[in-house]
């Protein structure tokens, strides 16, 4: 009985982490932003969400499993995600009769991170961006990572630029329906390959405002919000510029900039947001530390919405950049992997932090993540559902 | 011999805490701000700077004593307010020879504050205040508050607005000379007298960045910065309305929105540059949730360059907003004086506040300082300079 079989398509999606941030939408409904963005893409190596999307006449409902617990699928973020991409199928299937009528069957999709949830990482980019090539890739859909990224926006606005690998833009769009907001590759991972990120996973206090209301309030209350707005289109020429000349200290320049204006819109909010908490500001202090002893911008730190810092820097700054932090932060999960061996602590360089900076990062930072820019969604064999249409765990 | 006589007058000056803030100056030899500002005067029965200039032939040069320590008088800013009075009082001479001349006598002033320089409050606006208005008595000028402000203006620009009491306004003004950059008295002390201000003085990690020097780098490098001073003449307008009005809501609101809107610039600066900690954080936590729990705009906080908060509220409402703290900080100093015995402990309904903010504020504030409204400078008959000459211990 071929409407008994299951259908499977599997895929791994990356993390992307802005250097101009997104944050306001001019269309809620469709996630539509402000103003464009740009992020770099994170090695698949270190941070990835791998997803099952699976069909069968067997399942009795449409289902999401993400790291073995079920989520609700009746959002309007998670159905436009699925009705835009049965469609799709649909029209195949209209022009084909020989496909198999897939775009009918309920789904059931099998998700899990490789890192931990706790670690207050923004793991909704890589989701959407999973579910929907994955849902693709099992509809055997035509559809370009573009294409896809317009789909992907509607479950989560960033998670369109995790389409990508590399450097990947996010234009705002002009069009009311949404259909020009989506992502584009600056340059792909192998243009700038050097590219590093180290990630400081801060003790959260607790859950700050979400994102998804934050960014309406400043909208809603904000007077310092337009400016913001008004200067972005002009840092994202310079930032797609400096990627293309691989020119660090603009990159870095821009990237601080950027983090800090976002950051001060949020506390002109009413009432305030802040995200960056005293641990965030050591964090600073130490980056500007690390740059005024080089005396050039080797590091870039930036913020999302939580009090984590994520530290760009080059492969040849290893050991000035990554090698301090692990000077004052040795004793903290997350230098195990290869790329933390290949880090020296750099001791007594250490020294370019000042004592009550490594004091508060000391006793703030729970772990750290070390990673480097990456690839965009890949395809995989190994799936979260069996034949028979049960979740399996993964590795 | 009359030359050798010491011809004294001595001086109290309030300090002030602005609600709508003075950040950027416009030509910073004259001290010309980039926006209007508006301060509360607070009363010198809680802070206040003593001052006696005196004016003899005995003294060999110019010279300062605050706090028993000798300042340097050569700076540009003291040298203006020395040289603007002496202008004046040789008008004087001019006009009427029968006046002694002390335009040319070298002046010796001696200056008390009634607050520990520790706790980090900003006293050069007391002190210019009290510099310029002493003086001014000593020469027995015929200048009116505005008139002295134009000069205690180029002393310290906030110490202009501590030559009024009650509400007090500062305008940007338009000459290049500076001559109607003066204070303005926006509504007396007795126009609204329950007006009551809580400090809470915050342990100092270390000295942040000057005010001097972190506005202009704002000025300079903050792309946000102009649509901050853009908005400030509708808040200004707005202000002054809520004080005639006497309407706390408008003026909390107004209050807080500015000093968010001025930490926001400032941490858009380049190199950020943060006021506000981890204390200063749960401090706005707390009143935001005392006005929850009100169900109005009770209080309202506005942090100056360092991380003490100032809480306003009406007398009516002690027992809610400064029994909420004292239920917190009960343990610390500066509930001893007469406005602390007034204030009930409001125990279980420091619960408004939650746990966090609770022990954050525990083990972060040092002291409070109780304190409301007040007047502008007083003349006093105590002298910190003896007739011969010499400086004497104050109380």
């Amino acid at each position: 009985m071929a409407e008994q079989k299951v259908h499977r398509a599997s895929t791994t999606a990356p993390v992307n982490i802005a250097v101009i941030k997104y944050w306001g939408k001019r269309d809620p409904s469709l996630n539509l932003p402000t103003n464009s963005s740009l992020s770099v893409t994170l090695s698949q190596s270190d941070l990835r969400t791998h997803t099952t999307a699976s069909c069968s006449a067997l399942f009795p409902a449409d289902s999401l499993l993400l790291n073995a617990a079920p989520q609700d699928v009746s959002g309007a973020r998670t159905q436009a995600c699925f009705r835009e991409l049965r469609t799709l199928r649909k029209q195949l299937e209209d022009s084909d009769s020989s496909l198999p009528k897939l775009a009918t069957l309920p789904l059931k999709i099998v998700s899990e991170n490789n890192f931990p949830t706790a670690a207050g990482l923004a793991s909704s980019a890589a989701g959407f961006a999973a579910l929907v090539r994955a849902i693709a890739d099992l509809y055997a859909l035509p559809a370009s990572p573009t294409e896809l990224s317009r789909i992907a926006r509607q479950g989560s606005g960033s998670a369109c630029r995790s389409l990508f690998g590399g450097y990947v833009g996010w234009a705002t769009g002009t069009e009311p329906s949404g259909s020009d907001s989506t992502a584009y590759e600056v340059a792909p991972a192998s243009h700038w390959p050097s590219m590093r990120a180290l990630i400081l996973v801060v003790s959260a206090e607790k859950k700050g405002v979400s994102s998804t209301a934050g960014m309406q309030t400043t909208v809603a209350t904000s007077s310092l919000f337009r400016a913001r707005v008004e200067s972005v289109p002009s840092r994202m020429q310079q930032m797609e510029a400096a990627i293309r000349a691989r020119d660090f200290g603009a990159f870095a320049r821009l990237t601080m900039r950027d983090s800090n204006s976002f950051h001060a819109t949020c506390l002109d909010t009413d009432p305030p947001i802040f995200y960056l908490n005293d641990v965030s500001r050591a964090a600073i202090a130490a980056v500007n530390g690390i740059n005024s002893a080089a005396g050039a911008e080797i590091a870039a730190y930036t913020f999302d919405a939580g009090p984590n810092a994520v530290i760009y820097y080059l492969a040849e700054h290893a050991a000035a950049v990554a090698g301090t932090f692990k000077g004052i932060l040795g004793h903290v999960q997350g230098w195990e992997g290869q790329r933390g061996r290949a880090v020296e602590d750099a001791g007594a360089e250490g020294a370019t932090v000042d004592s009550r900076a490594r004091k508060v990062l000391e006793e703030g930072v729970n772990r750290v993540i070390l990673t480097g820019v990456g690839e965009g969604p890949i395809s995989v064999d190994e799936h979260l559902v069996d034949e028979s249409g049960e979740a399996v765990g993964g590795r």
